[in-house]
């Protein structure tokens, strides 16, 4: 086969295989469920609604993809009894034969977390809050050293309602204690996002806040990058350069947006930039750097099936990481070096617009997977039985806006 | 007393006493119950729970402030058996001493209009939204020849998924219908909004959308502003000014925001826009265009206590309809006409700058209201006494994300 | 050859040649010369100085491309004479064998523009920004009924220095004069931008005010939409369709940008966004209205050599014309009416991830054009002759910022 | 007299004149000289056309205000000998009663810095640039161990055309070496801003970015803050206090804008946000990281005349710092506690809404300054004076587009 603009050598076949190989992208369980907007839910007849089902699903899309052993937990969706829960989880794992990833604690919930949990001025919910982290941390610890991913939803919603500085101070105090809890190969990843569900200020609103928690608390703190948690306009993958370079980038979460954090599916607003992000990360000289970043998918659409969703945002990242694969990175560096802009542009785009399908379909058929993911899920009937076992419990979850 | 910049004389009291005599703005029901963020809701168990709660709340208002008489209605939540519940919004107007304002129909939260409402591709489910337009429509027209504000939340998240130009069409055919249902004195606002809870393309997006649409319905059809629907950096002073020029401006639906959508009170952002957006409505010289302008308010706070809140909004209002009714137009024009952009800066924001709030005060006691509408509702214990009737049926309010 | 996802058919092949066939592109005579930021410029020896360099290059840029046979012209830059330099025009065109396009008058250039051209409001001035409007209106006419495009830059910096509305009405009024100046077959392009270099409000700032404008003038006032003059996050392709819907679309001025106005090469940043565009247009049912559009380029680099520069975007703006083309639009209308979401979306992205660069080669070579445009333009030495008589006279085009 | 909301103790006036005595801010040799956008300069008889006028105006608005007795230079612009400018420097300051203020190194307008400056894939350019910067340090420590402020314009347009991680690594090494040429108590500020003059990536392109550089350049090196230089919607004033909780705050470019970097005069667009940043300083309890604030105005305005919004500029910055002093901290810190949203809300913006011209008038009175600074400079003929002085050489400062 031909690849057009990647030449067609056995060398290119190689690194987009190595790079699929290599490649391992995690589902949430949340994702699996009924979610939607401040104005309700579409609720999907087929859509997950106990821990097991998610687990189902999640196995389902790694046995088409071939590329998600793992999936995200959510303790209070997922271990509502906490460290109680470890045993169910190892139990789901074996008989689905897909692992728990990374842990996320939740803390924007609860009414008691109304003004804020780790930046509640109350010492009290501060102190609940620390709990809950600390309880992460353990089941992660039981389950195999997992991440704890910290999204932390604390802000204000008007100017003057609550003290930026003193939030801070109090989130260093958090974390710090967070920090010392981890087990030996465990990370703690500090998410950021510019706003909502607060509306004026939010506790963490850029990299350069969580960068910054993270550098106080200690070496296994990290950044985890949201790719729809950043202002019109933010050079994301210039983010991820500098995570990279000092050696402070954790992980991922996936997916799209065209306004604010709308969580669509990897790739439907803008795949260029996607595979830019992809192009900055295998061009790193740090190997260490980029071996610890997590790769993991964070969607929430109201609309699309939530199986096929997820096969969709996994497929894609496939092919835009096996598009950056295609690269020729020793060329862009001297094209780079010399200032020749258009052809240095050419080579990176060039494989851009080279179709890595056919060599994508290649490589999942020596890896007995299905050709084409999505097309065998419909095949398979996978949907419309889990729509038919579930239907009647999901009818139930309609929200109502006011 | 002296307002600085803006002379001391009579003639200044007199203007911003006229300008204060003659400003209305609406409360909505569902600006007194609980609402939230897709995360969830933090519960207030002051927040109303029934129309009649709501009919109370804004009648403490507009004891409070002798600005809010009205009270925008939701068909779906206050008029659940739609005209048959007429008869108990009487009755509720009656005993409240507050009537109804402008009826709002849903068209986003039935299971059915998840794929759109009267842009749907099935003829049938547009039908049933022109239904419930027409019912909307029978409901204000026995009100009293209400408007009817239109937020049509249909749209698309994903490219490709929906035809963007078919869409218009169907707007166009139920815009029309709705029209022709319209009382004598009854209009109909189109609201328009860039996004939220669609992520790729909403069907009226912009001003330019909503008025077309609007022109092709009949002279009836105004488009509704809300400031909080539009695009960062957009100069919505400038739009409202366009549209007093087409006299299309039916009215306002007033909150703030710093990010999207955010629906804060009123002012707490960007204090020095609503300002502007009042003067050029004082500024307008076609006195029929900005006599039909419907002042609302849409806010929906998280975590404010709701009664609060809506005070507060009222009062800013006020008070900066005040200041704009405090430009010395005539020296403004004649510095705009020689382009002495220094000297017309300062003429518009002396008037920003000077402080009304005791010209204000005095309009308030002159009128036989409180001089410091949010100082009493905290001593006339209102707020805790609707808390503890009110309480335990706010417990149950709580919503999950997934 | 295969083209993955959209068939191998010869019927494919067809679609693609006949778009191919029909897509124009016009280059600005600007776009061939020195220009840079605010901040100064980086000047490049093969610059065009003259008039007759401009056609020059634009004459080479279509012989490599095949698709742009027109050159947008600058009434002030080009025709400082006004009509009295149509005669070296026709020979220009003559000699290089591409024709003048769309004519420019430039309104925001001259000291007396400095509080607005056609917005100003001394009468004097406005009269003089009309009669310039009127020249160029019959150097159009005398060219061959071409079009005249209006970039109005008047605005205003700073609230309150400047009446929004009388600005208005002195619009309406020049624009009424110069429709009624038209030739039978010559059209006004009104084009839109949100800001720069006004920089509080700018008189047309977005497409709902330059329909209104186009609609009151008259049916030969068409918009134009520069793909570089909308805020963040705004809906280009939904735009584009309500233009065609109220048969207003006049014709496109392309470039691409991440921030502002940027004026970057077309598809540099958001390739698919390009794509989406033209999928809009190609899907219109109205052909009248789409016959009438004319496509142009109006980007600005500082850095890119002019010449490749130009070519590069018509190479890519034919290549995402071709994938457009390749959508199975009668298969996606289908899904899009059954709200098959999952599977519309990759019906319409299956055409943007096809590599078309093999099938517009075969194109290019049936047609005896260069097969690798910009290939063909480095071998040929043009840029280094050109470099090398224009150097002395591009060394002193250099400015300062302050 | 009586501040409404502030109440009227002898108290009040203290601290906003504490405020106001202690209230220096920094006026650039730039703002007095003709710029303007991309697209042209209007230009300004009276616009500075040497140092010497420069230095004259800057001290007119000294004199007006009483609090700019600095005034910023521009090394290119303002010592194009280098070091060799030192001594006519010293004879201004002596002449006209006004300080040299922090030195501003040019490192992006001369040719050689196309493709960057301290990022430049050349070393010998690197080189030529860290040779500026080191003569600017040294002409920073003969005028009196001034600040360096390092804007760095440096970047790329394109995708793929340079190594954003490369350009770290070179930035790195470059402000090591400026770092270790300070003097004793000298200081490096390092500046940010997301866009413009490069499109697709700046090197320095958020506070996150200038942070860590200054954090490997040492403890000399700051980060400055433009308020010009955000995407749209950053919270500015969280950005404030988490440098200054990081002891990293040098100093800030003060400026109002509404779409861009728009360099409008302070307060012009959104007074409110920057009324938050001086609360946010005035509130900080690390009494060390406030006092090394350096104030300065960068503005750049093409329409209002110079020494005007100049002053303009100084008069605002006063009142605002003003209506921050005059916050209730202690009763807002408790009521940020009790989580009393709207009341701690009124009572920051209580301040805010507080008419302080009276006070400040006293002030200025009481210091034998104009009462009416703006005022004063209108009846002081200076404008005047100076345009006729200076207006045939200002005739010849135009410059075109293209």
């Amino acid at each position: 086969m031909g690849l057009n603009g990647a030449g067609t050598s056995a060398g290119v076949q190689d690194r987009v295989w190595a790079a699929l190989d290599s490649f391992r992208i995690e589902v949430p369980s949340w994702g699996f469920a009924n979610t939607g907007t401040r104005f309700g839910k579409f609720t999907q007849p087929a859509a997950a609604t106990t821990l097991e089902e998610k687990f189902a699903d999640a196995s389902q899309v790694n046995l088409l993809t071939g590329a998600s052993p793992t999936v995200a937990l959510h303790v209070l969706w997922d271990l509502p009894n906490g460290k109680g829960d470890v045993a169910e989880i190892k139990r789901l794992e074996s008989k689905y034969g897909v692992r728990a990833g990374s842990i996320n604690p939740n803390l924007f919930q609860a009414q008691e977390y109304k003004f804020g949990s780790i930046c509640n001025p109350s010492a009290e919910i501060r102190g609940n809050a620390l709990a809950h982290l600390l309880d992460s941390v353990e089941i992660g610890r039981e389950l195999g050293d997992k991440d704890v991913s910290l999204w932390i939803a604390d802000g204000s919603n008007y100017p003057g309602t609550q003290s930026i500085r003193k939030r801070i101070e109090w989130m260093e105090e958090v974390f710090a204690s967070t920090h010392a809890a981890l087990g030996e190969h465990q990370r703690m990843l500090i998410e950021y996002k510019p706003f909502e569900p607060a509306f004026y200020h939010t506790d963490i609103a850029d990299w350069g806040m969580a960068h910054e928690l993270a550098r106080r608390a200690g070496p296994k703190a990290k950044v985890l990058v949201d790719t729809g948690h950043h202002l019109q306009g933010t050079n994301i993958e210039q983010i991820v350069t500098w995570l990279l370079y000092c050696n402070a980038l954790g992980g991922f979460h996936f997916n799209d947006r065209k306004y604010a954090d709308d969580d669509l599916t990897l790739g439907s607003i803008d795949p260029y930039q996607v595979f830019r992000i992809f192009h900055e990360i295998l061009s790193c000289p740090d190997e260490a750097a980029v071996s610890q970043i997590a790769y993991m998918i964070d969607q929430s659409h109201n609309l699309k099936g939530k199986v096929e969703a997820m096969v969709q945002t996994v497929v894609m990242a496939q092919e835009l990481f096996a598009k950056a694969a295609l690269v020729d990175r020793e060329k862009l560096s001297a094209r780079q070096n010399s200032c020749d802009l258009v052809a240095a542009e050419e080579t990176l785009r060039g494989a851009f617009w080279t179709d890595v399908r056919p060599i994508v379909r290649e490589w999942r058929e020596a890896h007995k997977l299905p050709v084409e993911p999505l097309q065998a899920l419909n095949e398979s009937g996978y949907v419309q039985k889990i729509a038919q076992e579930r239907g009647a419990r999901n009818a139930n979850s309609v929200s109502s806006y006011a």
